[in-house]
């Protein structure tokens, strides 16, 4: 796996929950946040302020957690902020055009890199983001989901989103085979075929049957398997017991 | 804002929670499913059965929840199934490629739009997936995250895949073609492997070497080779032959 060669400007992009209810919303926030690069938390008028709740679901998040910001307004929150995107679900009148996560994240990644301070903005867990709140914002983000129900928990939500910032940070990405496993050349792959081929002549696998058809199968299955060469040592190991055991 | 034309045929993905310990975490995979069009959800020996806690997590999806199979076995719960993703943050030994959800959701996309089953299998909270459940599986696939801090939550992980899966039913991507074969079920390659094991010790191919790591290597290779039923009847019938022939 490719560690994100540096992902540190991820810390210029802020999450923003105004007036959440349930402290455990913020410990799973912080959570999803966390395992996606992020770190910084800001709670804005939360009705209650993290409790034990909240640490247990931000498990080893908890130093987002307790790092978070706690403001009155989401003014202040916004501070030094160039780009705001409201999450909202619904649509709003007089509003910059809707956009998908995915459709707006390289964007905020590229300012992100280029020392910009961007906030996403999350509302209340029943009632959403205000008219007010959705003003002070200049991008307006929705996650496109199942048009009969479409209820994202919050903190799924954070998820999705820190999840799309953070693909940006390892798109592109090769990601290696496991192992350094050496892989079977084509000849040796060839000779496997054809001891696969005497074997099942040899014990009667053909006869009544399409030879031709049921070999060039067999080849095409072997030849698709992407073969190690300890797979064909193990196979034409067996191969050659199976001979030995019916006389030839 | 494009809305999905059609996405029935997410119900031939199933979600599959293997050994899950916290009712709550059903309940919220139910609830992240159905915010992404998912419908089959699968609990193989849960610790638990779903609970008040549950319901109440799942909000609005209790029907995803209430629905669910609950089965002894992985095997069962893959009934059908022609690609299984294992989902892992481990490397693991001798196994597929380790893909990204972005990288494989096109192709299970795809294979679900032509009438495939598929299947994302989750392992437990604490302990992920055992050895013998990724053995089952015939794709690995991982949530790459912040190389210090990756533990994303059981059902953030399943908002994540379905989040992937969904987006696809809304872009206009194009989505590669799968062709007409037969793909094997994933307890037929199951039975295979245990005809090849079988077969394997009745010729005494076993004697002196070393019988678990040469059947898991031997497993990993069928598993990887995306196999057609007509290939798994063919060495099907070889082994028959083989046993029929020394005796067995």
């Amino acid at each position: 796996m490719n560690k994100p060669n540096n992902a540190e400007f991820l810390r210029n992009i802020r999450i923003i929950l105004a007036r959440p209810t349930h402290p455990g919303n913020m410990g799973s926030a912080a959570r999803a946040m966390k395992t996606m690069g992020l770190t910084q938390l800001y709670l804005v008028q939360p009705k209650q302020l993290p409790d034990a709740n909240a640490v247990a679901l931000a498990s080893g998040a908890s130093d987002v957690l307790a790092n978070a910001a706690i403001l009155n307004t989401l003014e202040e929150a916004l501070t030094g902020v160039t780009v705001a995107c409201a999450l909202t679900s619904r649509r709003r009148e007089l509003a910059a055009t809707l956009s998908l996560p995915r459709d707006i994240a390289p964007e905020l990644v590229a300012r992100a890199q280029h020392g910009e301070q961007l906030a996403l903005v999350f509302g209340n867990e029943t009632s959403g983001l205000s008219i007010d709140e959705v003003a002070q914002c200049n991008r307006l983000v929705t996650i496109a989901g199942n048009p009969s129900y479409s209820s994202l928990n919050l903190a799924m939500a954070v998820q999705v989103i820190c999840y799309e910032l953070f693909s940006l940070c390892v798109s592109g990405v090769n990601l290696p085979r496991v192992g350094d496993e050496r892989y079977a050349t084509q000849p040796a792959v060839e000779g496997l075929c054809r001891h696969m081929d005497e074997t099942m002549a040899q014990v009667g696998f053909y006869q009544g049957r399409n030879h031709v058809r049921l070999i060039r199968r067999v080849r095409a299955l072997l030849q698709r398997a992407a073969l190690r060469q300890e797979e064909v040592d193990i196979l034409r190991g067996f191969l050659k017991e199976v001979q030995r055991k019916t006389g030839h």
